[in-house]
């Protein structure tokens, strides 16, 4: 297996996120790369950087406004009187789903208080001074994973951090900022005609489901602890099927809180029955740790060695398949979690 | 003049709101209230308080999950695990703008976090133990006036707090939570047939624009400080003008930050003549005083004699006048700049 991984995703180090009306330590911290880092060394496993900065391919899912606004919005906040920290939204646009407002247009206001809270949906999506750094080589990463799996390797592993899946086409939200899962997909698509997505990670992969809701090209599935009392909450039901042309190609698997990996393992047979009635030519495997019954922010009960089920299931599956690191918050476990992955 | 207060208005004390990144001391204190009943006590009017709760009138307005939400969220956050000492969102639904996402729906989550990001728009809109009531009463005091107008007062005055002219049917934000100009507007047209609202408030009233955007009835003017760089930045422009059978019902006026009382009397003049066009048989005036120049979060630089002015202007209209307190911040001339109106 070939991996990839930038040193400068380290850069990324948000101070805080919102939980429950407190402002509370953050949990995406730099120590996750040292813990998976660790696990692809006790496999033997020397990560490449990847080749240079590839904008087109980030450009080829999220719109232009969204990426300048990744790009400079650290040195617009500085502007600011008194602000704070990080950059961090404080008030969001309004859509009363009327006809006129169909179009989601770009951001009528110039103001960065403004444009961070229609880019920043959210209060777990902080920017800091070398945030733009990381999430650009965290999305370069996924890229060259997906280039080493479209020159042949059967199997690579795209160690990005931070994380993607709730990233819109023009939304950070969930720690994520550019959808490293999305970009990879896009771009695979470049070499191979049916990519399947397969989102494994604790939360609802609701930025990865927006950006192909309407393609038939890209089978989109998530499993997922159930919505309806968690993270993202308002996405993520087995309503959600796809739009338009990409009717019925959007799988949404939520599993009761407290599942373990018997459960993860029932659902993981019915998307590899779809990725299969789809014939998909390739396979990305949002790979999140938070089902892990230790995460913190979790509540799914996998243990290290289900990870182990996850990935022989994959590779059941007999794809080129790219491996996307998305979430996971127990730092400890991590190392585990992949390794089993890796070897199952 | 007859005025309406009730003193269950005081207990809503909100403790933070966010402002450039930082949580900062609220700006809507109780004490609002004693300077606004200080220059009805100057004038020589004694407020009466409204006779009981009309919950119908908020319906008329407002979803009934939103209005739910509103009277029970403080119980169920005390249900979270450390939670703040106020309901605060943290994150909020993302609206693609596709056609299938055509009606807002009610929240699909059961959790009070996702509620509590679905009905609160932004971080100026935290419920403590008490708003509800204060919420409640405020909009009592509304109809309270409106059914003074109706009755043949030529002139009433509702003191409400919290404000209302940024909540929209089902969304609460920037120290609104029940729109209450929408809902005295909307009870004076048991009696009306075209009813006006005059904004002068300093921010835009959306919320206001939202709930009446496709109806012809009542006509919704708003004059404000330019939305590009002041909130709530997402609305206000020129070219919001209705929809449906709502379009050219809508009037924005936006002014240029710093502008004195000249340049509002000009827009005043616009709108002015805009009522007359419209025909309509009763006005309501949402009056806010932030546009004064010592307002902490203003950027017009009105005095309190030019409030005078505006209050002149309402008078030449000779309609049935209905005024509903919105914001205003500086606690030391609010009293100046409601006897300047009143006696203008």
């Amino acid at each position: 297996m070939r991996a990839f991984y930038h040193p400068l995703q380290a850069t990324h180090d948000p101070l805080h996120f919102m939980r429950h009306g407190r402002v509370v330590p953050a949990k995406d911290s730099p120590a996750r790369i040292e813990a998976l880092l660790g696990g692809l060394e006790r496999l033997g496993i020397t990560p490449d950087a990847p080749a240079g900065d590839l904008p087109d391919a980030r450009l080829a899912v999220h719109t232009t406004g969204y990426l300048d606004f990744l790009a400079t919005a650290w040195d617009r906040w500085q502007t600011l009187p008194d602000h704070g920290p990080e950059v961090w939204p404080n008030t969001f646009p309004y859509w009363s789903g009327r006809p006129e407002e169909l179009a989601r247009p770009d951001c009528p206001a110039e103001s960065v208080v403004a444009r961070t809270g229609w880019y920043l949906g959210d209060l777990s999506a902080s920017l800091g001074p070398r945030s733009w750094e990381s999430i650009r080589e965290s999305s370069n990463t996924a890229v060259a994973a997906a280039d080493a799996v479209a020159g042949g390797a059967g199997l690579a592993y795209a160690l990005c951090r931070p994380s993607g899946h709730h990233a819109r086409s023009d939304r950070a939200s969930g720690f994520c900022f550019v959808n490293n899962t999305a970009v990879a997909a896009q771009r695979l698509r470049g070499s191979f005609n049916r990519v399947a997505i397969l989102d494994v990670d604790a939360h609802h992969g609701d930025g990865t489901q927006q950006i192909f809701y309407a393609r038939r090209d890209v089978l989109t599935i998530s499993i997922h602890a159930d919505p309806l009392n968690y993270y993202p909450f308002f996405t993520g039901y087995t309503g959600e099927t796809g739009y338009g042309a990409g009717e019925g190609f959007n799988l949404n698997l939520p599993l009761a809180h407290g599942s373990t990996g018997e459960v993860m393992a029932a659902a993981l047979d019915t998307a590899a029955h779809c990725i299969q009635q789809f014939g998909a030519d390739a396979l990305v495997v949002a790979l999140g740790f938070d089902a892990h019954a230790r995460d913190p922010i979790g509540v799914l009960k996998l243990e290290a060695v289900d990870f182990g089920d996850i990935g022989a299931r994959v590779r059941a599956l007999g794809l080129p398949t790219l491996v996307v690191q998305e979430g996971g918050y127990a730092v400890d476990v991590l190392a585990d979690c992949l390794t089993a992955f890796v070897e199952g």
